[in-house]
């Protein structure tokens, strides 16, 4: 018997594998189902554990997608994990394997990336894997993580009526792959290639170089608030909603005319015919945070500042998950996450 | 300027990506350097954390390394490194970069594999990452365990007069690769082939479901016995001892005709015109222990049987690094790695 992976579908894939793993040793809290794995060693503080693979073909590609940023990048992806839990990364492992088309020079650009990231974010590199390879490059990231037993946040916690805020703006790094897609074909024959990105710079940082959220983290508890759920963006809006949705049992209305997009998202939207809501709700690899706090916390939550935005609020799982447009339309919420396969 | 991986080599290659790195966390004892990177969150215990790339092409061949062993083998290989920080395995993450010519059972398959590692080892899978893969079949394994900080063992504190013990023995992992390579070559153009492997199942045994040495660690801990340095043999024993002395700054003697080979490498050694010493020194892939102990605790390491042999002794550093035969002639110990690139 068998049974294509791209007939199961990813999701399925990854609950068929996964569904029947029990976890055993007392120290684990939590093993798959969260953005991080939580492990308890001490008294005070628990440990957070994620690891993610980008592979050459898949998650980059190397014709634009500069080494520097790439290890850059993988460091975000990591360590965003630990972040939506409340948690602070404290040691990180990398694992490589090098093609031989990549010189020395090459991977001392993909570690300085690696290096800058982990030093903006307060975490150490502790270790990592050298191999060969005969494909393309293939980089691991595995991220530990601490959090006060008193500050962790699932995605299992949200409530009735909670808010659901979103920090930074959406949709913005896959409009900034598109256009570093279509660059790449419309330059695919030229000798010395000049690709023209004037007036959205800020799209190709977006894909190129997301920063992880940890002034939130430290904001949020700075102020002592706790989220009562929280999840990294990074299959888009819609798809990672659902799962507070799913973990949580609740349902949820997001307002259409609360998602905050940029405007250069907007402008090359426009430009290429796409619909700016559609990459916001589905976009991906926005590497943001969404959370929910009581409705209470309202405004110690907007008082924070640094661009966190209320999107809308959890309602009971019986209502579902939509979105409301402006003249008071309901649109169910559907998981089309951007990354081909979904990952923790 | 380009510099070929190729032309640095892979220990120079990591040493100059990683040498200038520094921790700074106050939680990181000991980053990269050892078989785990050690980090301090709990009073009692210390955390330990490696990770290990397999990549198909490199790692292993999958026309003969059936999936279910070669999910238990990627289990070995980090929990080996856990143990040879004289630690145990808590935590394991999975990441797999899955090409489309495997099907959803090969990777049940696979992941059987992994849980029955697992569950032998008293470790928990608590996450990962799955990817499709354009390219070959990717597994990182990352490993979370802990040690008692009154034993944890590094490579760096054997000392003058130290014994050198090693567990199982060695080269069968090698000879098993070779003899595996040997038959699909014989057998490339044969329909339904039969591969013969008669009077040889220890060698495949040995090179598709090595068994990662998590008895000597109970042992050691039970008899109250703390090793002065400890490394997984995994490049070889002449590479993995080098590797001691180096970070412990001393020399060594070791006893041609005591380090421990399997009657069945010495058969295929002697009929395949391979020299079985050279591939107990330089095979790799063996995942055993290579400890160290003070002269006076011979007996009680003796005692614990298990098949642990001495094997030599520590000397000072002037001394160098030497393999001492029969007839007395002293050969320096070469490091020469089996895999392609070394890692931690």
């Amino acid at each position: 018997m068998r049974t294509e992976i791209s007939e199961l579908g990813e999701f399925a894939l990854i609950d068929r594998l996964t569904d029947t793993i029990e976890t055993t040793h007392p120290t684990t809290i939590m093993g798959a189902g969260d953005d991080a794995a939580v492990l308890s060693f001490a008294e005070d503080n628990l440990t957070l554990l994620t690891t993610d693979l980008l592979l050459e073909g898949v998650d980059f590609d190397l014709s634009y997608f500069p080494l520097m940023h790439l290890g850059y990048k993988a460091v975000t992806r990591g360590v965003s994990d630990i972040l939506a839990m409340n948690g602070l990364p404290t040691a990180l492992t990398l694992s490589l394997g090098v093609s031989s088309k990549l010189s020395v020079e090459d991977l001392e650009d993909l570690y300085s990336g690696v290096r800058h990231a982990c030093g903006e974010l307060g975490c150490d590199i502790v270790g990592g894997d050298t191999t060969a390879s005969v494909n393309g490059l293939t980089i691991n990231v595995s991220v530990v993580g601490t959090v006060p037993r008193d500050r962790i946040t699932y995605r299992s916690g949200a409530r009735e009526n909670d808010l659901v805020f979103i920090t930074g703006d959406l949709g913005a790094a896959y409009l900034g792959l598109h256009l570093l897609e279509r660059e790449r074909r419309a330059l695919a024959d030229v000798d010395n290639p000049q690709p023209q990105f004037d007036g959205y710079e800020y799209l190709l940082v977006r894909q190129l170089r997301p920063r992880a959220r940890r002034d939130i983290v430290d904001a949020l508890a700075a102020e002592g608030i706790v989220p009562t759920s929280m999840i990294d963006l990074s299959d888009g809006l819609a798809s990672d909603l659902l799962q507070i949705c799913r973990s949580s049992e609740v349902g949820t209305r997001i307002y259409l005319d609360r998602l905050p997009i940029a405007r250069e998202t907007h402008n090359l939207a426009a430009e290429l015919n796409l619909d700016p809501v559609v990459a916001a709700l589905n976009g991906g690899d926005d590497h943001e945070l969404l959370f929910t706090v009581p409705l209470e916390m309202q405004e110690r939550v907007t008082a924070l500042g640094l661009g966190i935005e209320m999107i809308g609020y959890i309602t009971p799982a019986s209502g579902g998950a939509a979105l409301i447009t402006p003249d008071g339309e309901q649109i169910p919420l559907q998981a089309q996450g951007f990354r081909s396969v979904v990952s923790d």
